[in-house]
C-alpha cells in the first residue's frame, strides 16, 4: 500500500457530513470502527495504490461557526453508531482539525444561506480578492502539511441554481466578471471550485449546487488538467431508484407513476424549506428516473423538513405500473437512512479517487465515478449496475495497466 | 418475422398463469392487448427470428375439472385488467383450447394437492403406462397441428421436495424404478419431464418442484439433446430482492437482517398452506440472497394464505442494515402485484425462447433464461442484472451468427 | 319500517360520488349489493325510523355536460366492486336520473373550476335570477314526485376558500349583496345554500368549500327551521388520524411530528391541482390532529394528484412520536381506499338523518352528525369515537322519546 | 399528593423492562426525565392521591445473573433515549437496587426459560419450600423499608400455557398438590401469585404467562382481599389494532383479513423462538379483534425473532377490507416501537393503581386496568376507548368519593 499522503478540504467543514467525515477517518486510523460504507473497500480495490484513509489530512472552512464536536454528537445521537468511549478517544484529533478551518462564503447563496453566516456574505470584498485568499489557503495547507495532492469536496448547503449567463457558460466571460467584480452571475460555489482548479486541487462537488462546475469551469478544468466530478452525492432514495428502475425495463413493466416523499430533519433539510435551494435538489433528483425507463411517467419528488428526524431522512416512495393485460400493479418502499453517515464514505472514496486520478494525470470530468452521484456529468449511465459496470472497468484497466480511455 | 409454428403444452392448464397465458395469447392475436410484461418485447430481442405469438398453438393437461373462463372470471377480478367485452370475444377461442385438455397424474404430490384431483392419483396405473399414454397424447397434439415444436411448461401447484433417492440422481436407476413400476423415489413432475423430454419436448420447469428437472432427468435431456430450464418463475418478491440485494453489496452495506412476508389468496397460496409444499417454495425463494452478497444475513420467508386478496400477491420486506460508524438503517418495501398477471408473460417469452434454442439445435440447461427463475439451475449469477446480461449476450451472438457458448 | 318517501338534490351529480350514491341505491333497491360502508345499517340504528334508501329519490344538478354510467364506470374500474351484470340492471334507472339533472353553477369558483363548465360561469344573470330559478327547480322536483323533505347535498369539487367579507359574515349583508348583484363576496356555494335553505330544504355540505355555511347561511339556517351540517366528509387518511391521534393521548406518547401524504387521481385530485382550491382542503384535513392532541406537533398534508390512480386515494402517513425516557418511536400507515366509494354510503346516510331531522322539527346544526366530517361545524369533539358517542346519544335520546338538547 | 411508600417487587428482575423501570423511576426520581409514556402522569389523574414515582422502593428476583446496567446499556443503544451522562448520575441507585435481588425459580416453564437459569429450575426444593422461601422474602423486604404495601409484578419471559387442571381450576386442588409437592399442574408464574396473594401483595401479571392468575388463584384473591390484574402488557400492535378496529365498525367496513407480522430481537423475543412459550403469546394478541368486530376475519399473527432488532419491536399489519358495492380497500401499518420502553411507563402505573386499590380495601380483579393489557381478565371491553372510560369513570367516581362498583 502507498504511504502516500494526501488533504482533503471540506467545504461546510462544520456540517454533518464533514464532521462524519473527520470522525469516521479518526476512528478508522485508531481501528475503533470498520470500513462500512466505504465503497473503495469492496474486493474490486484491492490492489489498487489509492492512498490510505489514515493518510488523508483534513481541512476546510465554512460560514458558521460553533463545534465539530457538537455536529458529530447532533448527529449520532439515536443512530445506534459509535458509543461515547471511543468518541472520548477521537476529541483530540478533531479539536486539531477544526483548529485549521478559515470562513467560508456563501456569495450570492440566497437568504436561507446567507442567515446562517456568522459574518457577511462576504459582498464586501472583491471577487479576485475572495479567490486570492482562497487560493492562498489551499497553498498554504499544501505547504504546512506537504501535501502533493489537495482534494477539494463541497459538501455545503444546496444554493439556488445558477442563473443562466455569459459567465457560467464561457470562460472569458467568467474571468472578466471576476475582474469586474460583477457576481450577479455567480455563486460561493463558482468561487470555491474556480479557486480549487487554479490551484491545480481536484474538485468533488458532492452538492446540487449547480455553480460548481457550470460549462466555464470545466473548461478551466481541462485547461488546468485538474480531475473534477460531480454532481450531489447519491445516497438515499435515488439510490434506491437507480436499482430498481431498470427492474421495469427488464420486465417490460410500464411505470405509471413514480412518487416520492422525503422527509428529514437535519440542516440540509432545513435549508430546503427555501423554494429556491430545494429547486435546485429536486432537479438532480428527476433526472435518473426518465433516462433509465425512456420515458417519462408521472412523477414528483417531494422534500420536506421534519426536525424530530434530524439526520434521519425518510422516504415513502409510490411506484405504480401495469403489467399484462393492462393490470394495474404497485410497489412501495420506505427508506429510513442517516443521511450523513450515508454520505461520508462516499466523501472519503471519492477523496480517495480523485487523488489517484490525479496522480495518474487524468483530468477533465471522470466519468468513472458517475455511480457517487445523483446527475453526473458527462454520463448517459443513470442505472446503477451500469454506473458500477464504469468504475469496475476502470479499476480493471488501471491494474492491466492501460490508460482509461 | 418468422411463420413457424409452435405448440405449448401447460401442465396445470386450468390454473391461473395458464388461463392468463392462454386468453392473453389470444387477445394479442386479436390485437386486443398489448405485449406489456413480456421481455421478448423489447428492443433487445427486434430482429430475433422468435415464434410469434399469434403462432402459438396451445394444449395442456389437469388434474382438476373446471372451465377455463372461471379460472380467468376469477383471476381479472379487481384487477382493472381487460374488460368484460374483450373477453367475450375470446370466449370461442378458449373453449377450443380447453376442449383439448386431458386429465393430468398427481403421483406422489402429497394430501393437498391431491385432494383437489377429479379422479384418483393415478396410482392404478404401472409408471410405464402413464408415460407412454402422456408421450402419445404429446405426438397426438404435434401430429394434428403439425407442429415441429411442441414446449411443455410445467405450471401446477408446489410438490412437496422430492426425496433424495437413486432415481433422481441416476438415470439407469430411474428407468429401473420405471420398469419396476416404483415410484417412492418419483414425483407427478418427474414423469412429466420424462415424457417430454423422451418425445423431443423442450420442457420448462416454471414451478419450484424440484422432481421436474433432477440429475437424472438433465442427464436424459443432454442425451436427447433436448433443452431444458427451470426452477421457479421469478415475478415478485424474489424479483425485487435480486435487484435490491446488489445495492447493499455496491455500497459496502452489511445486510443485519432482510424478513419477508408474502401473502396471497390463490390456489397456489392455498397448495402452500400444506408444510410440505411450502418447504419447497421457501427453498428457491431464500437462495439467491446469500449468492448475491456472499454471505447469509439473518433472513426467513414467510408464505401464508389469505383467501380475500386471491390473486394479489402482497409482500412486505423489512431489510435491516448497517452502514458507517455502524449506524443501523432499514429499507422496506411492499410489493403488490398480480401473480398469475406476471407470470403468464414470462411463459409466453420461455416457450418463444425455448422453441428457438431448439431451432437452434442447442440442448441441455439453458443458462441465458436465468433472469426469468428464483433458482436457475447450472447458473451462478443471482443478481438480476448479470442474470439479463446472460440473455442479452445470448442475443447479441446470435445476431452476430455466433453459437453461444 | 317508515313509507315516506324523501328526495335527495345533488350538486355535482355527474361526479364520481354522485355516480356510486345513485348507482348504489339503484342496486340496493333491487337487492343487488348489500349496505356495506352505510353507517345507518348497523345495529344501533335498528328500530329508528329513518326513509329508505329505496324511497329515496334523486335529482341534482352540475356544470359539467356527461353521462352518468360514464362517470360509473370510470369509478368502479379496478375496485373490484360490482360486475357489469349487475351494472346492465341499473341502466335505465340511471338513465332516468340523469334525464332530471340541470346545469349548476360555477360562480366565483376559480379557474380550476370554471374550465370544465359547460356553458359560462354563470355571471350573465342577475344573482337573484340564479337563486329564484335553482329554487323553482328544487320545489318542481318536490311536487313531481309528491315529496315532503328534499334534502340539498353539496358533492361538487372544493373551491377557494370564502374571502373574509361582511355578507359570509352577516346575513343582511348577504341579502343586499344579492339585490345588488354583488358576487365579490360569494361563491356557488353560497347560492346553493341559500336557495336551499329557503326552500326549506335541509342542506349538507359534503365539501371543505367554505362558503356553503357561512355564519350568515347559518343564521338563515335556524331563522327558516332548517337543519343543516358540514363540512368535508371523512371518507380516507383523516378518519384514520381521528382514531389513531387519541391512542397517543391515552398513553402519554408526544407525537413530534405527524406528515401525510395523499395522492389520488379522480377529478376532485385535478381540481386541487389548483393551489387556490387546494388551500381549502388543507384547512379542513388538519384541524383534528391539534384538536384531539392539545397541542400542535410539527404536521403537513400534502395532497398530489396521480392520474393512474384514478379513484384510488392512496395516503401515506408518518407519526414520529417521544415515549419513555425520550424514546423515539414511529407509526406508519397507508391507506388505499376508493374515494367515492368510502364518500357515498355517508351520503345515503346523511339524506336519511337530515331527512329524520326536519321530521323531527330539528333545525340549525346538527353536532350529532359529527363523525361523518373533517370539520364538524358547531362541535368540539374530534376523535372519533366521541363523535361517534354523540351520534349513538343522539339515538338513544330518540329511542327513548326524549327530544335531543 | 401523598407522602406514602410503596414497594415494588419485580418478577424478571434483570430483564429489559425491569432495567426500564428502574433506571426510569430513578431519573424521575431526579428530575432527569420527563413522564412520557406513563398513563397516570395525564390530566385526569391530577388531584387522585397516588404514591408518587419517587416513593417506589424496587426489588425482584431473577433465574438469572447479570447487571442491571448491562441490561440498560444494551436496551437503550439506538433508541436515541437518555445519554451517557445522565445514565452515570444513576449507576449507583441501580447497583444499590440490584444488590436486593434474589434467585428466581423457573418450575416448568420449558426448556427455553430454563436454558436461562443460573441454576436448576428449582425441581431440588419442595414446592412448599420454594413458597414459604418467597414469602419470608417478600416479608422482610416490606419489614425493611417499612413499606405498608408491596406490589409484585411479573415480568418475566413467556411460559408455555398452563394445562388444564385441577389445580389450575380448583383452590383445594392447588392447595393439594402443593402439599404433595405435585408441580405438574403448575407454573412458576403460579407459585409466585400464590406467595404474593399469601403475603396480601397485589399482583400485577404483565405477561401472557396463563400460570399466574388461573381460576384457583382469583378464588384466592377474593379470600385475602388482594387486588389482581392481568394479562400481558399491551404495548404495540395491539395497541394499535384496539384503536384501529372499532373505526371499521363504526363505518361498516367488513373486515375480510387482518395479517400480522412481528418482529423483535430481545430477549423476549428470543424465548418466542420456541413454539410453546409462542403459543400462549399469540392467544392473547389474537382475542381483541374479533371481540371488537362481532366476528372473526382470517386472521393470524406472527412473531419472529431478528436479532439485529434487539429491542425495537417492528411490526407490519395489513388490513383487507370491503366497503359500498363490495370494493376491496386495505390499510397497514409499520409500528417500529421500543417494546422495554412502552412497557416500563405502564409498569409505574399499575404499581401506582395497585397500591391504591389496595389502601382503599378494593381486592379481587380490577377491570379499570383492562387499557393496559391485552386480554384483560373479567373486562368484556377489548377497543381501547371503551377500556379508558373504565378508567376515567373509576377516577371520576373516587375523585366524586364514590367507590366505584
Amino acid at each position: 500500500m502507498t504511504d502516500r499522503k494526501c488533504g482533503a478540504w471540506l467545504i461546510g467543514a462544520l456540517g454533518n457530513i464533514s464532521a462524519a467525515v473527520i470522525a469516521g477517518a479518526a476512528l478508522l486510523r485508531r481501528g475503533l470502527a470498520e470500513p462500512l460504507g466505504m465503497v473503495t473497500s469492496i474486493p474490486p480495490f484491492q490492489g489498487l495504490d489509492l492512498v490510505t484513509v489514515e493518510n488523508i489530512v483534513f481541512s476546510g472552512c465554512d460560514i458558521r461557526q460553533g463545534r465539530l464536536q457538537d455536529s458529530l454528537q447532533q448527529l449520532l445521537d439515536g443512530t445506534g453508531a459509535i458509543g461515547p468511549e471511543k468518541l472520548a478517544s477521537i476529541r483530540e484529533d478533531l479539536l486539531k482539525v477544526e483548529s485549521t478551518f478559515v470562513p467560508g462564503t456563501c456569495r450570492n447563496c440566497g437568504p436561507a444561506i446567507e442567515s446562517l453566516a456568522a459574518s457577511g456574505n462576504g459582498e464586501d470584498f472583491h471577487l479576485r480578492e475572495e479567490i486570492s485568499s482562497f487560493r492562498h489557503r489551499l497553498r498554504e495547507f499544501k505547504r504546512e502539511h506537504g501535501l502533493e495532492t489537495l482534494v477539494v469536496v463541497n459538501l455545503a448547503s444546496t444554493e439556488p441554481p445558477v442563473p443562466a449567463s455569459l459567465p457560467s457558460e464561457d470562460l472569458d466571460a467568467l474571468e472578466k466578471a471576476l475582474d469586474t467584480n460583477d457576481g450577479s452571475g455567480l455563486r460561493a460555489s463558482t468561487l470555491y471550485s474556480y479557486s480549487a482548479i487554479q490551484e491545480g486541487c481536484p474538485y468533488v462537488n458532492f452538492t446540487p449546487s449547480t455553480g460548481a462546475l457550470t460549462p466555464a469551469i470545466l473548461r478551466l478544468a481541462r485547461k488546468r488538467r485538474v480531475p473534477v466530478m460531480g454532481n450531489d452525492g447519491k445516497t438515499g432514495e435515488t439510490l434506491v431508484k437507480s436499482v430498481l428502475a431498470p427492474m421495469f425495463v427488464w420486465r417490460n413493466l410500464e411505470v405509471m407513476s413514480w412518487e416520492g416523499f422525503n422527509i428529514l430533519g437535519n440542516m440540509d433539510g432545513c435549508i430546503l424549506e427555501n423554494p429556491q435551494n430545494k429547486s435546485a435538489k429536486l432537479e438532480t433528483k428527476d433526472l435518473a428516473l426518465s433516462h433509465i425507463l425512456g420515458y417519462s411517467p408521472h412523477s414528483r419528488v417531494h422534500i420536506d423538513y421534519v426536525p424530530s428526524l434530524r439526520d434521519q431522512k425518510t422516504a415513502w416512495d409510490f411506484i405504480h405500473f401495469r403489467g399484462f393485460l393492462g393490470a394495474g400493479m404497485s410497489l412501495q418502499f420506505v427508506w429510513q437512512g442517516f443521511d450523513s453517515l450515508l454520505a461520508a464514505p462516499l466523501v472519503l472514496d471519492l477523496v480517495r479517487l480523485a487523488e489517484f486520478a490525479q496522480i495518474r494525470g487524468e483530468y477533465g470530468l471522470m466519468p468513472h465515478l458517475a455511480s457517487f452521484f445523483k446527475a453526473p456529468l458527462g454520463v448517459r449511465a443513470h442505472a446503477l449496475h451500469e454506473q458500477v459496470q464504469l468504475l469496475t472497468d476502470y479499476v480493471r484497466k488501471v491494474k492491466e495497466g492501460r490508460a482509461p480511455e
